[in-house]
């Protein structure tokens, strides 16, 4: 399997993550109230926990801990939110757009990570998907609110079809960057799709 | 004290916890409704995260990143038990007792790698029983339920006598394999008397 | 930036850090009616859970592998407030407070040891009031409390302007221990007033 290391692309999505994972806090913040330094605490949590999980396990240097530059888009996301937020009808709702969003981008950088680390595809594939979901889950239980993922419409499996996409399409030689778009597309409208329908996978629910 | 490194032993304690944990989180992905993919997202955060913690604080390589095996245990176990839970009559019954079978294993696990790292005696112990009880505190606070270390029965306490056992034990040069069984046999038996029976230690509640 | 090392005073914070977040974990055991055991467990894990973290991010060796005086203290603070947390009236008043001393002491420690680590003041800051929230955080959620973050008092804030005072002084060449007790008191007088008048920073809060 050919992987190009691709420093620069995990920075940007790195980023672009950051910053909706951010959003997504900061409106979390904004149903709690809080004031502008708790919005920047929960952005900065939320935007940066996952990856962080993701570093620590791959027993990588954190990402942000060398280069501020994730941090500050945080703050400023945080800032900005802080101000455009009470003007947002729906928020729960752009919550759960917002995550969707960075489940596709985190999806993708776990997976290309978890590659490079050389960890063979199905360790990728976990970690992109679990790493995925760590921002959003400490931003749920931290907030308060009803974590996403016990939700029933499909999550994990957008995350799990983005993750192989990538996979697949690296084995098949693509480019980073192109493979990259591919299954943040993959998982970003598979997510978006059981967001807007209600989509759910089967489940063998009986109430006991 | 004289420990016999015995990384075969570790490795199959690892797998047992994993599959025990990962058949707790299953149960409690059952309870919610999840579908496929959820109760594997559960049964494997459940399944490794104790010993992920654990590896973590002693600064070794995460167990499960170089062999899938981990891994693989943790799915399979969740797409039998996708099919197996609905006919299970009590299943929040049956997340106690996995999580007793759990805990008794990685309380041992635990030990045995703080030991192995030269971190004394109790930190040892502290080790054993606080990663213990991450993966099943991650269980239940993702899934929303009650912790089970916050109930009223023995829990801690089970743990600690298993692993002052293993650690007595191993003093006297008992070999690895022995030392695990009865550790392992000590805080289990504890930890399913306190269940069954409802014991608890005297607490000094007062309601304010 | 000169910053002197100082080991002796990053222990000493240390130490009065996890003692004052250990007595916080085991009022809240109080709350639940846990016995001595459980105290032990969440006054250790409150007690070092924050510093934990830190270490992990910072990639240094977690501070209570390499000498267990820190769990020694928590485990001895647990057992005395076992006995002394049904005589106190008010348990959650004094949560809020030893919270509030705890907070203000790992803020102190975070940002030195962020310095330290050479991250830049930004990080430093930021891992002084992240990881200074985490024992706390770990607390409320294993305890099933509500987070004391969440709270619309001033929380976070002070935590970020007692950071800012070490930085500052320390940019200034201060010494160590100067710098340290200032920050501190920053820190706790800033959000003891919050929990005294219930101080808090204007919110743009709409309920929807």
């Amino acid at each position: 399997m050919e992987i190009i290391p691709n420093l620069e692309l995990i920075f940007i999505i790195d980023m672009l993550a950051a910053v909706t994972f951010a959003v997504s806090g900061a409106l979390v913040a904004s149903r709690k109230g809080l004031d502008i330094l708790g919005f920047m605490w929960l952005a900065v949590i939320t935007g940066v926990g996952g990856g962080t999980m993701r570093d620590l396990v791959l027993d990588l240097p954190v990402f942000w801990i060398a280069d501020p530059a994730h941090i500050i888009a945080c703050l400023i996301t945080a800032t900005i939110m802080y101000f455009v937020a009470p003007t947002i009808a729906s928020r729960l709702r752009q919550v759960l757009w917002f995550d969707a969003l960075g489940l596709a981008l985190v999806t993708v950088v776990g997976t290309v990570k978890g590659l490079e680390a050389d960890t063979g595809p199905l360790i990728a594939v976990v970690m992109g998907v679990t790493t995925a979901s760590v921002g959003g889950i400490i931003r749920d239980v931290v907030g308060g609110e009803q974590s996403i993922i016990m939700r029933q419409e499909i999550y994990v499996t957008a995350a799990v079809a983005g993750a192989v996409t990538y996979i697949s399409l690296a084995a098949f030689g693509l480019e980073g960057i192109m493979a990259a778009t591919a299954s943040f597309l993959v998982t970003f409208i598979i997510r978006g799709l059981a967001i807007t329908y209600n989509w759910s996978l089967p489940t063998r629910y009986v109430s006991r």
